[in-house]
């Protein structure tokens, strides 16, 4: 199979890049509900390519309340009862493209650039989910699969959403998986790929502030009337302090720190703390002093401000207190910190930094908890090789900063060996506008998922 | 005239109204530029107004750069030179009127409901200006008017703009007046009117907040990336204490407190602290506790955030670290407050406040002196029995959170008498979803303003 599948990956890079390019055209965008068509529409587009390579094929309405996007379960188990199976996850939904005026080429519409694809999602998640996609399909087309294979795809990875959780939860006993393969990252740097033993989980929650019962003009009321935007300001600032410090309390409860020889690897990687400044184009790192930017990235948690909603957005002067507004915080959590308790002890103590005359609610949107992956399952082994063979480098043992909350419903209930890893680049501008995808990375990625495959032939059953 | 003029009001009630209504229909929002042709047209509708009842009018683009919106200079000065002259200020140019979805009925479409007409602009400051109007209409057409009479009326009001203050600095000599009305206000209750003896004046500050060269993924950075939303929150929590203190250094120097006699007659006002509570809707009133609701709000500084620009503003969530935030904060004033110095400090001082990573810049947008009316001039009396005639009651002495910032450059410019009043209602909304202005006021207030030209015609020049 390999051989000629490999072969194939090679001559169809035209159909490959076309494929990926009418995936990206549909603005699957989960968090607003205007693009909820288009989610379907990307779902049933990967359900169907899937059947057409010859896999079993369902789409689930997990809610079944018609709010919620589509789960992709699909798999192929023609190897054999005693053939392990590698199940495959991925995401086809996307983020928001805003701010729209500052994409050079419009978000949904590839545009390739010195090699790269410009577009919404080229990298996040459609270009790696894709590689595993194409590789599915030239594998059945060229020969016997060596070992089962299965997709797990969601559409509601970038707003938290409860579909693929409960999916597999439901029906774990069916879904049973030896590997399981999440390509949704990036190389460590161009040419150093990567596993990853560790991804922090997320805990995303909205605070609103209510002050009068209409907005009111700063003129007449400047002075008297409650302002939700100054109390979320004190709000913000109190819970976290200028040195990068969370002053949640017990924010830093059960942080288990990283192993020693984690720590190691980290500081021989080619990443300096000036080359991170440049990344970034800023003049100073933020956070805790005492840890290595590295650290603070992979292995400290921390809390960030998405945006604060509420009075006059627009241009020029407007006087207004509004009457409400709120703020979107979330926080980055490590191992073993505890969501529950730690939304149960925000939720206080930012009711509790209220200004006189207004009312603070937090309200959680979804929580993940951090994840620790093993590192010496026989995966590990046939990844490493599959990436050497694929982008001639084998890849370091690292942690990633951003969390997949689904990698904890898959090891609760299908407790699989899991190989975490991206086929991304540094400076892909995830989240941001002028996303991009190497067009290079994505057709070795399809080699390395043939190779992966391959070598998993003998591996053992989880 | 007067009685003449006054049954003509009476009789053409019906016409007032749909006058108004035509004025509000008109969406001259001068914050947004898509509605600078709406600006422009509610000019032009009140300069043909005022022309086809007689008066010689000037439409002025001050700036000329087709940016600013155009100043309505028009006199009627056959009284001769010996009669006193009244000047008539107003603004045609409204607030936006977001948020949409608060409006009961559309924002541009009058609706009558309970005597009150709601619309954007109904009370400020078209219902209020269109009095004069109507009245300087009525006053032409039914016999000689006692005084000269001259309007400014301009478009910027609600944008600080700088179109009318330099047509009254340049044309200072040929604008020559003796009292200047001025109605964009409440009464202080149902029933009773009130003359203004100060306004506090505004500093309108743009703060923004700048960390790395494009959004930033919090999963990946998160940690080391400066979040300029966070760092706004440090700097708006560091600019007020919980207790409502400005702490921008040396900000109270030169503010004087009140005469006694005002703070007497304050308290003799029927407005309780417990009135202004459920009035706003709140369970208590922020600001400086030592000090009276009533003097907060008329005769204390503040501080207040009224907007908060830059990452992720829709729906559900997004993990965005923005590269950039901004801040729209503004300063009311009271005398005798100098607003440079201020903004010099306070530039300087959120600049000191800024986090590791983030460069922080403050933009002034406008800024405008608290002004202190003179109350023993001739007019005071003039105004007290129009008002005692029109409503049936003489209005006390207070003053205004709000601020005309105009009045400063009027008093400049012109040295005038001063008369700053208003014909709204406490509640009308201003600046807020449901803006209302009662009809009963309307029609009443072309009466005042018709028993105020009558009333001056033997008042001595200024």
């Amino acid at each position: 199979m390999l051989d000629r599948a490999l072969q194939a990956a090679r001559d169809q890079r035209e159909t490959s890049q076309a494929d990926l390019f009418e995936l990206i055209r549909i603005p699957s965008v989960s968090a607003l509900s205007e693009h909820a068509a288009d989610c379907r529409h990307a779902a049933e587009w990967i359900a169907a390519r899937l059947q057409a390579a010859g896999m079993k094929v369902e789409l689930a309405d997990v809610a079944g309340d018609g709010r919620r996007h589509p789960v992709i379960a699909a798999e192929w188990m023609e190897a054999g009862p005693d053939a392990p199976t590698l199940a495959i996850y991925g995401h086809y939904d996307v983020q928001p493209a805003d701010p729209l005026d500052e994409w050079v080429s419009p978000p949904f519409e590839p545009s390739v650039r010195d090699g790269f694809v410009y577009a919404r999602g080229s990298d996040d998640n459609k270009g790696q989910v894709m590689c595993a996609i194409r590789a599915a399909e030239l594998a059945l087309a060229n020969g016997q699969l060596p070992v089962n294979l299965r997709f797990l795809i969601e559409g509601e990875e970038e707003v938290g959403g409860p579909s693929l959780p409960q999916f597999v939860k439901t029906n774990a006993q069916r879904l049973r998986t030896d590997y399981l393969f999440i390509a949704d990252g990036q190389f460590t740097a161009p040419g150093l790929p990567n596993l990853l033993t560790g991804l922090r989980g997320l805990l995303y929650t909205e605070v609103a502030a209510v002050g009068a019962s209409a907005d009111l003009h700063s003129g007449i009321y400047g002075g008297v009337a409650p302002n939700p935007l100054n109390t979320l300001a004190h709000v913000i600032s109190a819970l976290k302090g200028r040195d990068g410090r969370v002053t949640v309390p017990g924010f830093y409860d059960g942080v288990v720190p990283p192993q020693e020889r984690e720590l190691e690897d980290w500081r021989r990687l080619p990443v300096t703390e000036e080359e991170q400044k440049q990344a970034l184009g800023v003049t100073a790192l933020e956070g805790e002093a005492e840890f290595s930017p590295l650290e603070r990235r992979w292995a400290r948690p921390t809390l960030d401000v998405h945006g604060i909603l509420g009075g006059f957005q627009g241009e020029g002067q407007k006087t207004v207190i509004p009457a409400r507004a709120r703020a979107k915080i979330s926080m980055r959590l490590v191992p073993d910190q505890d969501p529950d308790r730690i939304f149960d002890t925000f939720a206080e103590y930012v009711d509790s930094l209220s200004t006189p005359g207004v009312r603070i609610t937090a309200t959680r949107l979804s929580s993940g908890r951090a994840v620790r992956t093993g590192t010496d399952h026989p995966g590990v082994e046939a990844a490493s090789r599959a990436f050497e063979a694929a982008y001639g480098a084998r890849p370091v043992l690292v942690r990633e900063g951003g969390s997949i909350p689904v990698t904890v419903d898959f090891q609760e209930a299908l407790h699989p060996h899991l190989l975490v890893t991206g086929f991304g680049l540094p400076g892909d501008a995830l989240h941001s506008p002028n996303e991009k995808y190497s067009l290079d990375q994505y057709f070795r990625g399809i080699e390395m998922v043939l190779h992966l495959m391959e070598n998993l032939r003998h591996a053992p059953r989880a």
